[in-house]
């Protein structure tokens, strides 16, 4: 058990990489919000495998299908349940898996938690589980545009030791989809481009860093003392596949700072109450202040690669395995519109927690 | 809301700074567990003030008293509710905090979350709230030492920028006390302590990164695909004050990395199922495989100092604010711990979501 | 937000009468069970429309789809996704109901709450929301028949003002399915049928009382002091459509009884704890105590019926209607498999909350 | 585990009837609402022991204690933490229960399921217990009653077989508080107090209904398909001891009308929607529609009786029991304020959980 996250906005994700789909069911959305299946459409768009050379090349259509909790285009407060179909899938390219586990894969741990696993193309442990979550994530990202007029951007901020130059107030959306690896810097992002394709070539894979900024975020979300924004955020991020750390603000870097310096000062700008730097991120005893809320999230190298490899089987024998088929280098360009609904789920979870009128007070 | 945490084994934690008391009610800790208020009180010892010169001078004994749930020394079965008393405090010492706004406090955030906020010594956003924690911790960790055989060792890794040299695998519980710092490495640890010292005198704060390794972990804790025991753990030291990252295995260090050499290949030894490398933590698709599991926290520096800084009163005026009184000028040596507790409580809950026969599946 | 059920064995329901479909997804069955769609179909064809004269006459074949979370077979404890698609239906048949509120639906309470509603045939408020809970039991039935021996048996006991005689001990399955009332008591049946065949032609519509007994449940289900097995099985039963009131053991009887010969005496039977009588229904404390558990729905007479009834117009206008369309005259017949559905959800859930070696206790 | 009750507005009870206290922790409360430790002890008060001839005549005053989550007379809207300490007791006297199982009690259930139990005067299972949630409720009714211009009023309606007449429209809390056995009507309420006193020399006891009736609730409130107001309704009141069968609008009787009769036109009043009778009780498919709500609650008579009673021993021999102490022949009238406390739990939690402006949906 453990398919469902949010407390006011609640997706349950379901599906495997090769069994009839993959989709999602939310509880909690509100009715009145105006929703289309292309508004969900538009960001599985922009995680579908195949979209270019550096990604994998596997075509996947992934057309999302809204089964209920929407009429005459409007949602009605009842669940909403989206499905994306799988293509039937020849499931023998995997037969090899099914005795053997993969280095650095679930393999092993499904099948020692669970005592079976669905071994065709990772199962449930496959990153197609994510469909589901981008699918929700387009729908808390039309709340919150539209009720808080909120923006979340991800963006690839490093490839292997490839580091691209932020600058996290100027930086655009279609800077970001201006090339495939999704980086704004216009600099960096060849280079990384250029890495990763080396990389694919030599059969090996790498990770990076995806660094996410909220604007204009709403004052007042998080949940004191367990559910901090920080702390739902760094459940999202690290709930998903591949990730290996999360860090806000100047995150593991204000280590090396003293107080005198690493502290905010509050300050009035325009009639409202800011802070002069925003070391924290955005973020004061877990809630949210008003400046913009940024973090960094760090991805292990893909664990599929095309080198010989020792492992096991499930018999306890020695092998060499090298994997077949096509897999992705690096997950980072596909990875950054996951990193964007998870971020956005986790607002929109809070916003809704937040909706006593004047935040979480009564009225005077 | 979200003073609650875990499923299974579910802490609510109250208490302000300066109120009646703090405290903590466990819902779901199963029948049968001998326990004892000394078993408590030992770890809230250990994150008492006035430790050591390093850490704030205020005297407080925190003694525990378990109210319910224990009949002749065993649990029962019912809510343990655990609560320590506040020492009559002078609260007329915080009365300069009423009308501004500390930097980097949660003073702003709080109250223009909830409109008002107790503003005696930090209110429920004061450090005292993890009391509750450490004392629901000391009955996670009795679980998991007498019915897994598992030890969780937490330790300070880093102190502004003097590292300790860690050898995870021999390193003991006794090295860790054996100073005020909590650092298991006996070169580096003086120089913390000087270097704290140092900072205390000059009325600043600073901060470091607080390590910790769980060995002989249960095989498969962790519930995919949104509670895997990565995103817990994350959730749980974010949820901490002052942290401001996490990182698993190689964590951020894994981006400069290849797959072909990130990878843990998997062997046999002794018969069973082990990786040769354990650059992945002990976890695997948010499932532990059995090896040790390990994370790095970044604390930043403590917020309160003896400098002059600017901020802004509750009136919008800008001033100058000096803190008086008693504080650390550095919170990781009390902080050990507390992520000792945290991640006790979230290995407990797991352990216990966990607890079909043969984990998550029915006998055949 | 309430589409979600359960807490160890969840379940979350989706749809609307005319939308995409209708389905369910469970979210901690775990792995290692067998089933096939063939198992759930049974049950769904169970509450299917068209059964007989006393039921609607719309022939809707209500096809199940298992779309994850079983492999080869067998369940791998991720999420299980159910789909049953809604037949292309005339909506147009509805038109009349879009700008009116149908007396005692629930037309008018949707819209005030949403701000709108799917008039479609009632939209998430119509019965056929609870194919997905009927699906659901039938992974939940598999579980405890294979692995608690319990069988759960819900019946028809009383039509109208006509009562069944029931011997609770002695009834079977094959009894309760002999008849289209499903009502076990062979004299009472045809009656039963006869008054609801001369409702339904007088287009009128009537209730009745269903009865479920749960033979050989486990010791030791139910958790104190609010998740009661009492507690679970009166929410689940109140979430029905058309269910007015629930009563365990004597229920309303038990006010006209002393103590003295209410209550229960243990005996020692064949060397196992158990009671002379079995006033309290299985149940002491909120927590089963190995006898048969049994308890009485009530439930109204269905709204729907082919009389003219004064409303009024979403516009304020009063106005007559008189439903067309076939509808059934009774429920109780088609959610007798709903009862059992809802009953073998409380209960998987409870034991599988239950399910630390020994109950709810550590093994000394 | 199932200590804890609600979602938006979520309390955890604790304590037992002889360890160091009992209590609850209220997480959610919003902050803002004026409560002082007088408007809680009024409450307790009137459930406490020893208030008549009727009831136990323990003396125990019961104090609640407000020890976080108000500063100032205020919430904070951080977690509120209520305790009443137990009186020293001499558990001496009940020693003899350590050994045997007292008929319909929970003795043996909580041994079965736990291993062990706290046998000092019931533990847990005590009606002690109830404490917490008349002191959270406290809070619940202080919130809508400001907020919400609601008012709930729970009254004896049968003891035995005497029947109170009530006019539930005209009923006043000050008749129902107006003789000990909390029945409004003037002419019932004597002889139902002359039957307890009867019973009560004949060391037997007695059960009956409470009725309930919410006037004056919000539209909307109620969360399909599962979380329906009836539904959590009838959890809260079958989660209380002693109760057998809870029962809305017409109820069980519901069952002899038809579809005609028994639906509830919709008229226009005052320009708003209402019903121009009110069988359903002022709840539709789950939802509140504005009108009454009212409901019935089923007591079994109390288990604990001044009568020789055959049970047996934990060591299997059966031998004869006579209760020695003081205890309540009838629990109805310290139970009117505890089903009163419960209705409000639930209706403040479903308050707070739609609050979203303009109730679940999002403004045009």
């Amino acid at each position: 058990m453990g398919d469902a996250f949010g407390q006011s906005f609640r997706i349950t994700t379901w599906g495997e990489s090769h069994g009839g789909g993959v989709g999602v069911v939310i509880d909690g959305c509100p009715a009145g919000l105006p929703i289309t299946e292309e508004e969900i459409q538009f960001e599985l768009d922009r995680r579908r495998p195949g979209q270019s050379r550096i990604t994998t090349q596997r075509k996947e259509s992934d057309l999302a299908v809204l089964l209920s909790g929407v009429f005459d285009g409007v949602t009605t407060g009842t669940a909403i349940s989206i499905m994306v179909k799988n293509k039937d899938a020849r499931s023998s390219a995997y037969d090899e898996m099914k005795d053997l586990y993969r280095p650095s894969h679930a393999d092993y741990t499904y099948e020692v938690k669970y005592g079976l696993r669905d071994w065709r193309g990772g199962g449930r442990a496959s990153a197609r589980e994510t469909i589901g979550r981008v699918a929700a994530g387009a729908i808390a990202k039309k709340i919150l545009t539209q009720h808080c007029g909120m923006q979340t951007l991800a963006y690839v901020e490093q490839i292997h030791d490839i580091k691209a130059k932020i600058d996290r107030d100027m930086m655009t959306y279609e800077q970001i989809e201006s090339n495939v690896v999704r980086c704004p810097d216009a600099t960096a992002a060849p280079l990384m481009i250029e890495r990763i394709d080396e990389i694919r070539k030599a059969g090996d894979s790498v990770g990076g860093i995806i660094g996410a900024v909220v604007r204009n975020p709403p004052l007042g979300l998080g949940e004191p003392v367990f559910d901090k924004l920080t702390a739902d955020l760094s459940k999202a991020m690290m709930s998903l596949p591949a990730t290996r750390g999360v860090e806000f603000g100047l995150g593991f870097g204000s280590v090396y700072m003293k107080g005198s310096t690493h502290n905010d000062p509050f300050v009035l700008k325009d009639g409202k109450v800011r802070t002069g730097t925003n070391n924290s991120g955005g973020i004061q005893g877990g809630i949210s202040n008003g400046e913009d809320i940024f973090f960094r999230v760090a991805f292990k190298p893909t664990a599929t690669i095309n080198f010989e490899q020792a492992t096991i089987t499930r018999a306890g024998k020695t092998i060499q395995l090298r994997a077949k088929g096509r897999h992705d280098p690096c997950v980072l360009p596909r990875a950054v519109p996951i990193v964007e609904a998870m971020t956005n789920l986790v607002l929109v979870d809070h916003f809704l927690r937040n909706q006593l009128k004047n935040n979480q007070r009564f009225s005077p």
